[in-house]
C-alpha cells in the first residue's frame, strides 16, 4: 500500500531562494492528503504535477499565513474546475471565519460542500478515520493554537496463501474468517492452523507532522516510533534564544525529538530565510539522528523507508 | 523620467501554464506602485528581483481572489524584513476587514502602518497626488465593485539652458521662475524671452489599467489618449457570449476599446485557463489595434513607447 509524502514548500514565514512556505501531499493508497497550504500552493501542485482533483482532505496546522494563505486560492480554483464532491478541510476553528469573510466580498458561493471539523490545540484528538488510516491531530507549542498531525495506517487483513486455499478446496465464503487470522475446519473436521493459510499483511506505518512548534516533551508520546517524523527545523542550534522566543526548533533540537521518539527517520523543514544553503541544518540534525533528509520541494519520500 | 511597467502575473481566475495571477509594477521616477496582487505576488517579485522594499503604494482593483489574494502575505513579509515606513493601500472598504481579521488570528501587529484609502466604484476619484502623478480610479463594470486606475504623469517644469544662462550670467535665485516659464529681465534692463533660456520637459504621459470588467463605453472618456492602455481579454470574441455573462472583454473588444478611446498602445492580459498559446488572443486585438502586445509576466513595457 502507497505511502508517501511530497514536499511542495519548505519555507517558514517568507518564501526565499525558490523556496515557497510549508505545504506537502500524502499519498496513502492512491487518496491524496494535503497538509498546510502556504500560498503558492496551487501553482507548486501544477508544478509538480499533483492533481487537486485528487484531494478529499486539507489540514492546517495553524494560522499564520505561510501555513494557510494558499487555501482561499486553491479552493477557489478547485470550484471553478468543477468540483462537486466534498472537500473535508481540518484546522483551527477561526478558519472558517476567514474563509467566510474573503467569500463573502468576492461573492463566491462554491459549487462544493466544504465540512469542516475545527481542531483543538490542547488534546489529541482522533480527527478522521477511514478504511486505510486514522488521524490524530497533535497539540504543540507555538505563539497561537496550533497541531500537528499523526497519520496512522490501519492494521489491514492478513492476505490468504491462493494456492493453498485452492489446494484445500476452500469455499469463497470463509475467506473473511481467515483473512481476519481465524483457523479453518474442512468438512471432514480436519482443522488448518490460520498461519497454514495466510501471510500477515505489512506492518502499519505511521507519518508524524510537526510544524511549528518549540521544543517540548509533551508531544514525544503521542508521536513515538514515528517510521517518518516531519519535524520544523527554523534555525541552527546557535540560534537557540531567537527560536525559543519565536516558539521554533532549531536542527539540532529536531534530531534529539527523533532520537528520544525512536522515529526510524527524520524530514526536517520550515526553513528560515536567513539559510541560502540548508547544508548545515542538515548535518546539524544528522549529528544527533543520522537517519535525517532536508524536505526539499518536489521530492517524495516514502513513509518507512530507510534513511539512515 | 522613467514610467514603465512589468508585468508580474497574466493568469485570470485559475494559476495554469506558468501564468500566475494578476499583478503589476509600475515603476515611475523611481518609485513602484503595485497594481493587484494576486497569490504568489511575492514570490514573482523574488523572481524578477522587484524589491519590496521599494513599493509604498499598492492598488488593488477588486476582490476577486486572483486580484489580492498574495496581500497578506506580501504585507506580511514587508513586515518580517523589517519594513517601518507606511504602506499606503487603495482597494475596495471590505479589504481592510479581510487584513483586520486574519492578522487578529495570527496575532499580528504590523511595525509599520497601513494607511488605507477606499476606492468607489460609482465614480472616478483623485486617490493619489504626488510630485510625479495623479493617481485616479477609473469606475469598471465587473460581478462585483470594481475600479481600474489611471496614471497620470504630472507636467514637469521646463528645463534651463545651462550653456545659455551661464553665459549671461543668471543667478540661481531666478531659476525657478525660468523653469515656470516666465521671462527674464537681465539687471542691465534687457528682456529675455524664457524659450531663448529653457526647453520644455517632455510631454506627461498616460497609463490605464482597467481589469476586470465587461465592454462598457462608460469609462472610455476617462481614459482618453492614454499613451499605454493595459486591458483585459480575458476570452476570444467566439465566447463572447461567456464574456458577457462574466462580466469579461474579449480580445477583439480590448482592441476596439484601444481604438475608440485613442490609446497610442495596448497591452492584454488575465488570460482565461483555456489558452494555453496566447497567439490568437494577440492577433485577434491586433486586427482591431495593431499596436497590441501581450503582458507575458516578466516582460516589462515603457509608457509612450511605440507598440506600432
Amino acid at each position: 500500500m502507497k505511502f508517501e509524502v511530497t514536499i511542495l514548500g519548505s519555507s517558514s514565514a517568507t518564501p526565499i531562494f525558490n523556496r515557497n512556505p510549508t505545504a506537502q501531499v500524502l499519498n496513502i493508497n492512491e487518496r491524496l492528503y494535503l497538509i498546510d497550504c502556504g500560498e503558492g500552493t496551487q501553482q507548486q501542485m501544477l508544478r509538480f504535477d499533483v492533481k487537486s482533483s485528487r484531494i478529499d482532505h486539507i489540514f492546517i496546522s495553524h494560522l499564520h499565513g505561510d501555513h494557510y494563505l494558499g487555501l482561499i486560492g486553491l479552493v477557489s480554483s478547485m470550484h471553478l474546475n468543477g468540483r462537486v464532491k466534498p472537500l473535508k478541510l481540518y484546522g483551527p476553528a477561526p478558519l472558517l471565519e476567514i474563509i467566510h469573510v474573503q467569500f463573502k466580498y468576492s461573492e463566491t458561493v462554491l459549487n462544493y460542500e466544504i465540512e469542516f471539523v475545527p481542531t483543538d490545540a490542547s488534546a489529541p484528538q482522533v480527527i478522521l478515520e477511514n478504511q486505510d488510516i486514522i488521524v490524530e491531530s497533535i497539540p504543540l507549542d507555538h505563539r497561537i493554537a496550533t497541531t500537528g498531525f499523526l497519520f496512522k495506517q490501519k492494521k489491514r487483513l492478513r492476505k490468504i496463501i491462493k494456492s493453498r486455499v485452492e489446494e484445500l478446496n476452500i469455499a469463497v465464503e470463509h475467506y473473511p474468517t481467515l483473512k481476519r487470522g481465524e483457523d479453518y475446519t474442512a468438512p471432514d473436521g480436519k482443522r488448518y492452523k490460520n498461519e497454514e493459510l495466510t501471510t500477515d499483511s505489512e506492518q502499519p506505518k505511521c507519518y508524524a507532522y510537526c510544524s511549528d512548534t518549540i521544543y517540548n516533551e509533551r508531544y514525544f508520546e503521542q508521536i513515538k516510533n514515528a517510521d517518518l517524523l516531519y519535524h520544523e527545523a527554523t534555525f541552527l542550534h546557535n540560534m537557540l534564544d531567537r527560536a525559543n522566543k519565536t516558539f521554533h526548533t532549531t536542527a539540532w533540537q529536531a534530531g534529539q525529538v527523533a532520537a528520544q521518539t525512536g522515529a526510524k527517520a527524520l524530514l526536517i523543514g520550515h526553513f528560515s530565510a536567513r539559510y541560502k544553503s540548508l547544508v548545515e541544518l542538515l548535518d546539524e540534525a544528522r549529528s544527533v539522528f543520522p537517519a535525517t533528509e532536508l524536505a526539499i520541494e518536489g521530492t517524495t519520500f516514502q513513509v518507512g523507508e530507510d534513511m539512515a
